[in-house]
């Protein structure tokens, strides 16, 4: 630990430098017109890399964007960790809501203000300088591998077939990703489970065109009030999802693991203020922890129909959109899950209206085994940087490629975020604490070493 | 009549190339972006008052966009006419979905296409060539004034103010207005009565961020659920309003009245396939006409919320919008309508969520009394002109000037409309039939001569 805390310390403005210079990248791979920052992003991560020591460094083409490879093998006895993370971020809008730009890495209160700050920049980062502080202190315990991409947040569509097509290269024993959060680092926490996703869009069309709400007000179906009844018909007063079938593959937790989930520290009246509501809503019969990390959900992302300028404008809309996900729990599948809501959504619409349900991309549900090697030198790992064991937690939010990586390299996941909740992801001024950001670099050493003693 | 054909003949050329120099004046009022066109649109229209022959013709400022006036007062002892109509055009988005450019008057088929060509250029231009016709042919009848504003499709807010200042100088007998629709040429038809309107813009505020819908979907009601709930709840399953007291003003038809109305041709087929839908949507025990004419309703213009852009973002939204308007009919006002709409909906939001309902602009409802003179001399017109009486109709939409010119001037509206539902007003492809601009300056002379002759 002392050997880890002086590199970090003799290194520590250096460290920030980087990640601030990797934060200036406006990568957003939501929108073409970041493309070439994007690009450049890419660039800058595999100089990293190679600057960190690792050999073979290649920003590997895709049909989308590039996938940065980078390895480092020091004893093909040793176990391998291969180390996941996304160089792209969210789209920053609204732009007006951030107090410091997006893509100008901001300090205040010890805190990083960025779009990627924490999601996922800060997070992978923390894994380079890890891996530079091993090498330079010649503590390096397993063999070491990154595939860092650029397509997480549209749904990593070229992951899948790089991953299926370099499965030599990717080899490994463990995936390690920081891209989720702990409860505080008072009360540090390791994920048990994370949210599988379904995702897709709504469109309810009734007259061929935009009409007069005076001439026709009363005669015609307005799809927008038709799409209003069908969103609100798919949770009842429970707040239970109407969807048939929809519930029916869930797996309920047992007792003692409620009993586990719940320990964690909540505070519900901190929890309302923080986000300035009266009440909270929720499924009926379980718990905030519950409701958000082990059972399935649906949201509305998005709505939007008719005139939504300024001003009044009396028109009956042609048409009305939704963009609608679901966050799904073990063992929901994301392809049932997408189906049923079509065929729900299709056969709950009236004949007044025709709609069209369009899937975007999911992902699968995932459950850590928490016996297993990994999930053992992660808790020591946390264990000894903390001062004390972390907390198991279930995650509400998707990483979809988790269950890529068991699919198709057979491999499991040990998810070591560093995050907090009130980091703001996919919101407007995202931030990363400056202590977590050290204390992870401080940390993932430690999994290294311990993975490669229990693996023996 | 063969005087009037004769003259429209001889200038038909000219009366449509002015037509189109004023289509071209995107003269937008709800946009400021367009400022500079409205104010050039008011100066247009003035000079071509002053090229018809009229006096006192003036650029009147108010706080928002001119009011354009001009006369003849040819004998005090004679009644004068005062028209009404609007330089102001709707905005005329979306864009994409012109066959050719809003503000580029294009015909086809025998149809103008133009944003405004109907609503209201098209119609209230014939007036001023009307005026021009019996002012070379002698045959003026009545005094005429003309108001011609601009601000009529955001509220005509300046336009009271305008009316109480000037009672003096715009004392008439009777406001007439072509605003409104026929059946068509070969059914020509009379509006005996419009809708009022109450507009209002409502906002539901849930936390007070976006946030990641992994993380936080479960845990809180979602503003854009909540809303779809409310708008889903304001019609019951016969499309009843809910709203308690919303019907308690309406004056129902008799049973000679819902005779007379039925007894307009309506092909429902037709109807259905104009707009393209398989069934119509209206409330239970109500024609088609009676639900567009002679009952209030309520519709979602426009309704947003969440992440509405390209692709898929896992947004919890902080807030979602809609703007809401209902028609009005009498014996209901817009006022009451609006508070009755407000009390309702604040009282229905749970207390998961803030809401916040925003009034626009309305409108008193308006009946037409049959029996007048003026009425009568719109009908002998229209008889003389088509070969055929005019149908009574009820019209869908509001003109809400026209309660306010009875309040503050003591005198009553007549609404000889040339347009047909067709026109696509406040649509992409806003059109207006080059038969029917000839054939309303070929009617108005008449209006003039039976106005007089009646008022003896």
């Amino acid at each position: 630990m002392e050997e880890i805390k002086q590199y970090i310390d003799k290194h520590r403005d250096r460290f920030l430098e980087e990640l601030f210079e990797l934060l200036r990248f406006p990568s957003v791979s939501a929108d073409p017109k970041y493309k070439d920052s994007v690009l450049k992003t890419a660039d800058y991560v595999a100089q990293k890399l190679k600057d960190a020591g690792a050999d073979k460094v290649e920003v590997c083409p895709t049909a989308g964007y590039p996938i940065v490879y980078g390895e480092k093998i020091i004893d093909p006895a040793k176990p391998t960790v291969l180390v996941y993370g996304h160089y792209d971020v969210q789209p920053p809008d609204p732009l007006e809501l951030w107090i410091s730009p997006p893509f100008e890495p901001t300090v205040r209160d010890g805190k990083i203000y960025a779009r990627g700050a924490c999601d996922d920049k800060g997070q992978f980062y923390m894994h380079v300088k890890a891996f530079e502080l091993m090498m330079q202190t010649g503590t390096l315990a397993c063999n070491v591998k990154f595939m860092i991409e650029g397509e997480e947040e549209v749904g990593s569509n070229n992951l899948g077939i790089f991953v299926k097509e370099n499965k030599e290269r990717l080899k490994a024993d463990i995936v390690l990703i920081s891209d989720t959060s702990m409860i505080s680092m008072e009360n540090p926490s390791l994920e048990t489970g994370l949210r599988g996703l379904s995702y897709l869009e709504v469109e309810v069309v009734g007259p061929n065109r935009d009409l007069h709400s005076g001439v026709y007000g009363g005669a015609v179906a307005n799809p927008a009030t038709i799409l209003a009844k069908l969103i609100a018909s798919l949770h009842d007063e429970n707040n239970h999802i109407t969807i048939p079938g929809f519930y029916d593959d869930v797996v309920e937790l047992t007792a003692e693991e409620r009993k586990a989930l719940n320990s964690a520290p909540y505070d519900e009246e901190e929890y309302k203020k923080d986000l300035d509501v009266e009440e909270l809503w929720g499924e009926k019969g379980y718990s905030t922890f519950e409701r958000t990390g082990t059972r399935p959900t649906l949201e509305v992302n998005g709505i939007w129909g008719g005139y939504i300028g300024e001003g009044a404008k009396t028109v009956l809309p042609s048409k009305a959109n939704a963009k609608i996900s679901m966050r799904l729990v073990p063992n929901q599948t994301s392809e049932k899950i997408t189906q049923l809501f079509t065929e729900h959504f299709e056969r709950i619409a009236p004949k007044y209206v025709k709609v069209k349900v369009t899937p975007h991309h999911g992902g699968e549900p995932v459950v850590t085994p928490t016996d297993s090697v990994a999930f053992q030198a992660a808790k020591k790992a946390i264990t000894t940087s903390f001062g004390k064991e972390p907390i198991p937690t279930r995650g509400g939010g998707s990483i979809p490629i988790v269950a890529l990586f068991e699919a198709e390299l057979g491999i499991k996941t040990v998810l070591m975020g560093f995050g907090l909740d009130s980091d703001a992801l996919h919101s407007p001024n995202e931030k990363y604490d400056i202590f977590n950001f050290y204390k992870g670099i401080e940390t993932l050493p430690l999994f290294h070493k311990y993975f490669a003693e229990l693996s023996k």
